[in-house]
């Protein structure tokens, strides 16, 4: 027996995240509102028939709402959390899409008495953003990550796995903290990475503009996350600070270690660190899913 | 008037590179032997027609060559620099396809007089090997790097552009040292970074193996470099070893920056770097062609 079809459900901002959302959503609950600060985007919305209503005002919107699923960066939903008890205050069922999920589920860990959340992350690529690239299909195969922190009731994870079972998304229950370790190295210090990698190779080309005809396929994988949307990275980076700290520290010691390698001409060392880099990767590639 | 027609060529080397050069060249001269170690891959270049003769003896092989091709390893094309006026007693043309230039155009000007010899590097890519892979339109429309040495005549620079020309490549002139440089920044020290994270990767994922479930496409283009042959990167480490470990010197010194600004909650300058980060990437792809 569905327990999402007898739910109102409110989402809170309509990028691609909260869009597609909305788009696989429809069908399967009882009454969906969007809340965007957007009046053009709501407007949008409304004339493709995504959602059941609109409201750019939080207190308006999200009233009588049983689900609330905030889909707004990392910061805004922190902040959108503390503010519930005041616009919902009947109580709700609430779920988040952020990026990193320490911060987040500490702020839900906050709410008062009645509420149930539970923190959720989809690892879906967005490199496009926006209601107008929104896709139903966005979350079909891919991780759902849910944390559950100290307001995760049992009704909340229910309607939580039925929510991904909607999407055809797999759940995956990590804790807030193993999530962020997890994604600093997957996703945050890659950003990273390739953010320093176009530096450098910015810096090059200011003296000599010939390294763009001699870059081929490789850099352009490895800078393509420098075009990361900048305030979604920054706030990513700023709610995951310690456990991207300490990666790139691991990662300042290993390059430096290569330097020093290299500066040696060691090239012992060298070969069982290639070889040793290749047979990882020949080990991860193993575990993918066909 | 081709001079490329009447000229007898000799590859060394039939991998990827080379039997592409093969199939791509065959129509455009006068006879083409193939030389390498592998019996079955020498068979298998006879049996599909793609060259006129094959040798595994180089002595044999390059007799009477006019122009030879040396498409090894870098540091297996250094040794055979050095073993060509032993091989060739009547001098020839040489030039390589080898990943880095500096120590193969210093073996090329040691040569003694006679010889005529200049640097290549046609940028490709690579992520497959062997003869089997080989491709005609391998270096279509690819960058070709051409490295003058002491040992470059106009004549044997005539006769690249011609190989060039047929190949369909662009011909970029650029100094050994140049050529290095640049590749450091745009191909080998990407290939660092990516083997580095996919070790962080590695060792997370012996603690817990969820690490996959988190990991996306951003992660799959960063860490593919990792699986680069083993010894055709150390090859490239260990003959451009000052040019990657000054690259190196300078990101680990930004990656610690941005590390320490992170533990200091520095927002507002990390929010410039992310912003500088995503203006040079849309600037770069600005460049690109179409």
């Amino acid at each position: 027996m569905s327990i999402l079809s007898e739910k109102k459900v409110a989402i809170v901002g309509l990028g691609l995240m909260g869009g597609s959302l909305a788009m696989a959503l429809r069908p399967h609950v009882s009454e969906l509102v969007a809340i965007d600060r957007d009046e053009p985007t709501l407007a949008a919305a409304l004339r493709r028939g995504l959602v059941d209503s609109v409201s750019a005002d939080p207190a308006a919107g999200l009233q009588q709402a049983d689900l609330v699923v905030l889909a707004t960066p990392v910061r805004s939903i922190r902040r959108l959390v503390a503010l519930l008890p005041e616009w919902c205050p009947a109580s709700c069922a609430v779920i988040d899409l952020g990026s990193t999920k320490v911060e987040i589920c500490e702020a839900m860990a906050g709410l008062p008495d009645g509420f149930e959340a539970i923190g959720g992350h989809p690892m879906c690529g967005k490199e496009t953003a926006g209601l107008s690239a929104a896709d139903p299909d966005l979350y079909l195969g891919r991780t759902f990550v849910l944390c559950p922190n100290t307001r995760t009731t049992p009704g909340v994870r229910r309607l939580a796995l039925e929510l991904v079972e909607v999407l055809g998304g797999r759940p995956l229950f990590l804790s807030p903290q193993t999530h962020d370790e997890l994604v600093a190295v997957t996703s945050h210090v890659p950003y990273v990475l390739a953010a320093a990698l176009m530096f450098e190779a910015a810096e090059e080309a200011s003296m000599n503009e010939n390294i763009w005809s001699v870059s081929s396929s490789g850099f352009r994988d490895m800078t393509r996350l420098a075009g990361s949307n900048p305030t979604m990275m920054l706030d990513i980076l700023m709610t995951n600070r310690q456990a991207v700290t300490a990666q790139l520290g691991e990662l300042q010691e290993m390059i430096g270690q290569i330097g020093l390698w290299l500066q040696e001409g060691d090239e012992r060392a060298l070969s069982s660190w290639v070889e040793a880099a290749h047979r990882a990767y020949l080990t991860k590639k193993g575990q993918e899913p066909g």
